[in-house]
């Protein structure tokens, strides 16, 4: 089986697809990716499937998102392997621009965005919000996209680019998709890939420890006892080291100590090479005596 | 005479008129002011209507790229004079958006221009630049313009943004207008209204000490020397402090010290209670024995 996606490396190229498009009156969708694709990105393209009429996925390790070298050299690419992985979901364009295309010798514009960046993995990489904030809006221009999908995976990275999009006022939609997790919780991501079989084996723990936070919020229990629970049963499981187990406000990512309203647990834990997030929701049990 | 110009004040509104606008096919400018406009402003307006098929100016006085509170508290605010003014140039929309449509409470965004942006005004304005690569990143998206028109009397502000464009890849196209001056060559400023008559007669001398700078390149003299002569005499034609004269690269601002290509000499100095900026063209004389 060949793939049939059209791949395409310049401005120019994707534009003179995107413009038929858009004289036609199709929608357009658009799923960020840095490859090394796995059934999370591919639950991403089949939201976008069933949103838009065309749909773009684009395939670029943004080197300004890596504050460590050796991070980015070592980052997975399998270009071959993610077009075959893409083809039985038909998108419409595989954009992969090559890093002269994306930051020319001159290029030397930044955006930032406060608030929800700060804490978290924001306080542990430095710059790299910044770096997925100026890549995000250059993908938004380039692709004219009407609608873009990013993984609650990265929830704090979801935030930060619909903060930036609605103060930016950028004509897109940005709908986040739930995390697909392996049978054993784990969520997807491409760093699994680093994993030996022994922290394979380990990895869960951080998916389950988070999720007992939540529970722990859910029965009334303050943040700050559990989260610091949390973080000694992700260590002894096996975890080398623990950037952060905190709660948030959903929306703005604000710390919060008790359960008010739509909460979530995040977390990222060192496991051999790997560093590796998740997140859970928390949500308050629906008061008693309500509507319905 | 009463003006037809429709004034709106909201993004939704806007973009009401730009979408039926962009159905029909029709080319839309943006010409983004702070208000107080003048013949420099109408310029603009007057390119904007030879090239588009539909015009907005776009009237915000931007408090983020105001460093000082007291120049943000004086600046000319005289939009029903505005608007009068602009009616005989016809634009189809004068958008005027509150300070809470701008930057609702939640803003968080700045967006950074590095290079250009360094130097000159930068120096002595700081964040004056993000202030304005922030609003008129959120003026492109709001008015989806295919065209925007700034004056060459901010020249580097020219410069910064024709930078942020390409870099962030926003599918507009940057037209820089020649500054508009007065019949003694003092180039025409909202901040023009804040001098005395007596400051008014000193204030063409810094059009002059450029010039002269310019003349003195293309007869082959270094830069430092004539920027040193240039803010002698404009201290000694009666401007009171001199924030800079220099001379620039045109395209990159890169200082250069003997004329080669295109460059631009650029001069802030203070006048009473205004800050006068002002830039003029250096070009070198063509070579003898060329084509032609």
């Amino acid at each position: 089986m060949s793939s049939s996606i059209v791949t395409v490396r310049t401005i120019a190229d994707l534009r003179g697809h995107v413009t038929g498009w858009k004289r036609d009156g199709e929608s357009v969708g658009v799923v960020p990716t840095m490859g090394a694709l796995h059934a999370g990105h591919l639950a991403l393209v089949e939201a976008a499937k069933q949103r838009c009429d065309r749909v773009i996925v684009t395939l670029f390790v943004n080197p300004k998102q890596f504050e460590r070298a050796d991070d980015l050299a070592a980052y997975p690419r399998t270009e071959e392997a993610d077009r075959q992985q893409l083809a039985p979901y038909g998108p419409d364009v595989l954009y992969a621009p090559t890093g002269e295309t994306m930051y020319p010798q001159s290029f030397a514009t930044t955006i930032s965005v406060g608030g929800v960046s700060e804490g978290l993995c924001g306080a542990h990489r430095p710059g790299h919000f910044d770096g997925v904030a100026t890549v995000v809006t250059k993908l938004f221009m380039q692709t004219q996209a009407d609608v873009a999908f990013f993984g609650e995976k990265d929830y704090q990275q979801l935030q930060v680019i619909r903060r930036m999009t609605s103060d930016l006022d950028i004509p897109v939609e940005i709908v986040g998709v739930p995390t697909v997790r392996e049978a054993d919780g784990l969520a997807l991501s491409s760093r699994n890939a680093y994993l030996t079989a022994a922290e394979r084996g380990v990895a869960p723990a951080l998916n389950r420890a988070l999720c007992r936070v939540a529970e722990g919020l859910v029965e009334g229990q303050p943040a700050s006892k559990l989260t610091a629970d949390a973080i000694e049963e992700i260590r002894g499981a096996g975890f080398r080291d623990v950037d952060y187990v905190e709660v948030r406000e959903a929306g703005t990512l604000r710390p919060i100590e008790r359960l008010e309203g739509e909460a979530r647990v995040l977390g990222a834990a060192w496991l051999g090479k790997a560093r590796l997030i998740d997140n859970v929701p928390a949500f308050p049990r629906a008061a008693a005596g309500g509507n319905g």
